[in-house]
């Protein structure tokens, strides 16, 4: 009968048999321990008999083993206790030392993140990176909870699509039976006409662009928080992105203090319902404080997004804040126009600690429209990739909104890490197809 | 301020405004009334004012409107009350007939698949349609509540993979930058490298298979639901797959048993452990009560897997049952061999209501035996799809089992539906590639 490395300070004086990987391992002829991990955390074994050392002798970090022993109260010790008087089991030999060492702080510096990447299936092991996957679970799990609580409905939207619709040249192509068949670079459409059925539909998927550079802010393969809402107004659904980054980052902090201190994480602050600027005013602030002008550029630059941020945590005490008020010109052809002023898309793009994490708009939902918007952009709206999609406008989508979100770059802010590969468990990227 | 429609019951005598789609239209002259849909149900509207019918005269089922009107309360009409003395305001005019009635009770046929699917974003807003993907959404919530019960920690696996390793024509190729790529077949190498982190791991992500035939059980993207666990037995893992299991079907009759009775559904019988049977007794039993011969037979016919389920709900009082001891020749290079008889291999099949809808086995754990076993199926131990594999082992996996089970296939079977396609809101298959 195994007993879980949380529950033996419980039964002090018991005898235990604790299952799991020597994770730590002091055999100095004197004072011998080891510390097991398993599945709820860390205990330490004391190892006293010679013959139990002599079985431990060349084996290495990794290896697996049951130790049944004595439970002894010790404050010291992970989980307030220790095993004494064991006896040891091997259950599974590890001879060779792990190539990465998995019980030493970690710090990622950009230079050893392909040596990070190499060694994945043993360097996640170390538990402050298990932290990162811990908190990406829960993030994940919070954020369905809080879309849930705000009345969304989950769906899975294929993504084998008949075409590219959304454009670019970011699109992996793949044989299809002979057809060619592309990866979903999100679940727009679907989702939309998903308003059509739920009215709120949401859903958390994998989702698949092909960029053609690595950067620290692209995968090529990321979990894409996707969501749509109809009859709501832009407020609303600036309000519901509000809601899920702080049921997220409470829900993180919630669970994971600890784990977020050893990455020196700090709770961001954060507004009930984040600030918001236009475009322009972003532009205006910066150019004046920077010396520069990028008053008029039509998006913005990566040291804006930076500035942006920090001028909000200092002056509207918020680490995310919206942009809205994007050019027209810029929009694609599902956005929707502002009636007050043609040249307006009603989007917004959710800033947060330096990064965009994600973008927002209302959506044109007149069919009329909408297949003039197509065909100016030269689409054929009898395509497949169009036609179905249409299909749901021709008979019936209120006025909507909706958003797509990166999981991994929420959870990189939440946590502060450098890279978004480095929130992902097995990341994707131009040079990167493996483990 | 809206009000949405099962708040109306709550709020007779009142004035109130309801927005959503025109669901139902019985402009009879005498008695005209609507039925509103919006994301909480069907609200009735009455339109008694001929300049309020004439608004709606010509426009057709999905015109979004807002009705404004006062609550009577009315036991008869769906929610317990209707609004009386409305005014309308169409917000989106639909001028043509759906092309499917979506407030008729449906029969889905083999022979009307094409068109259920062709015009299946405004199919989906049926009641009965809405029904399956809401008792989809119920179970791959509660199947995620089930396994983090039980200690599971959800992850994300990559999609994209360097090349085919499970084996088998049934891969889909991309062009990876240059590079040659495939879609996974499923989370199993990455679940069993995650043992090696959380113990205990779980993922719900799209999978893909180049199937090539058009069968009521397959498609060629579905939703797979991937767990793995370290320290258990093969006992234990089956508990594990019938507590979900269990619990996926509870969830969907705590929900939604109005719906589930619409579509004639009836609550499966179901031990808390599924009984269990070896592949030879049940070929003997087929064998004997059909008259045939398919003893020593490698595999179950379909018919087979039909035939027990029944056999298993009349005599062992339960509609899902696991089926162990497969042949050792028919293995997967990661599936553990019995010690006991090296012709058997520790797998369970998981059959309900006469399909296969998880399989699941304990894994060769041993790193020496699994490159043996590579190296014996002529796979290239250094090829990336198996390195990094591999490294999990060398550096210590404990005994581990795991599964994989069907979304979809497990929706179909609680509701009762004919084809697993249709429990996938825009299924794929050889012929299907839109909407």
């Amino acid at each position: 009968m195994r007993t879980l490395s949380n529950e033996v300070a419980a039964v002090a004086g018991k005898k235990v048999t604790v299952c799991g990987w020597i994770h730590k391992k002091r055999l100095l002829g004197g004072l011998n321990f080891i510390n097991i991990r398993d599945r709820k955390g860390l205990i330490q074994v004391l190892v006293e008999d010679k013959q139990e050392v002599e079985k431990l002798r060349g084996l290495q970090i990794g290896t697996v083993v049951c130790a049944t022993g004595n439970v002894v109260a010790d404050e010291r010790a992970p989980g307030g206790a220790e095993l004494h008087d064991v006896s040891i089991e091997v259950i599974v030999p590890v001879e060779e030392a792990p190539p990465v060492e998995i019980d030493k702080p970690l710090d990622h510096k950009p230079d050893n993140l392909d040596t990070l990447f190499e060694y994945r299936p043993i360097g996640l092991r170390n538990l402050q990176e298990t932290a990162i996957l811990k908190i990406q679970s829960t993030v994940k799990d919070e954020v369905r909870k809080s879309l849930i609580s705000q009345d969304f409905i989950e769906f899975n939207s294929p993504k084998l699509l008949p075409g590219a619709t959304e454009g670019g040249a970011e699109v992996f192509k793949l044989d299809y039976f002979g057809k060619e068949a592309t990866l979903a670079q999100s679940a727009q459409f679907y989702k939309q006409i998903m308003v059509g059925v739920f009215e709120r539909a949401f859903e958390i998927n994998p989702t698949y662009r092909a960029e053609l550079s690595a950067t620290t802010r692209h995968m090529t393969e990321f979990i894409h928080i996707d969501a749509e809402a109809g009859f709501v107004n832009f407020d609303e659904l600036m309000e519901i992105m509000s809601k899920i980054v702080n049921d997220a980052v409470a829900a993180a902090w919630k669970n994971y203090e600890v784990e977020l201190k050893r990455w020196n994480a700090t709770p961001p602050k954060l507004k009930e319902i984040f600030p918001k600027l236009t475009l322009q005013e972003v532009h205006e602030k910066f150019s004046k404080a920077n010396g520069v002008d990028t008053t008029g550029e039509k998006d913005l630059r990566p040291e804006e997004e930076k500035w942006i941020c920090e001028w909000s945590k200092k002056n509207l005490d918020c680490e995310a804040i919206f942009i809205t008020d994007w050019p027209a010109s810029e929009a694609k052809f599902y956005h929707k126009i502002s009636e007050e002023d043609k040249n307006i898309a009603i989007r917004c793009d959710l800033l947060f600690r330096g990064v965009e994490i994600a973008t927002g708009s209302m959506r044109e939902n007149n069919y009329s429209v909408l297949v003039e918007q197509l065909n100016k952009i030269g689409a054929d709206v009898n395509n497949p990739g169009f036609k179905y999609y249409l299909m749901a406008f021709k008979y019936g989508l209120p006025p909507h909104g909706g958003f797509g979100m990166g999981l991994e770059r929420l959870v990189q802010k939440i946590i502060g890490l450098n890279n978004v590969k480095e929130a992902s468990a097995f990341p994707r990227d131009i040079n990167r197809l493996a483990p």
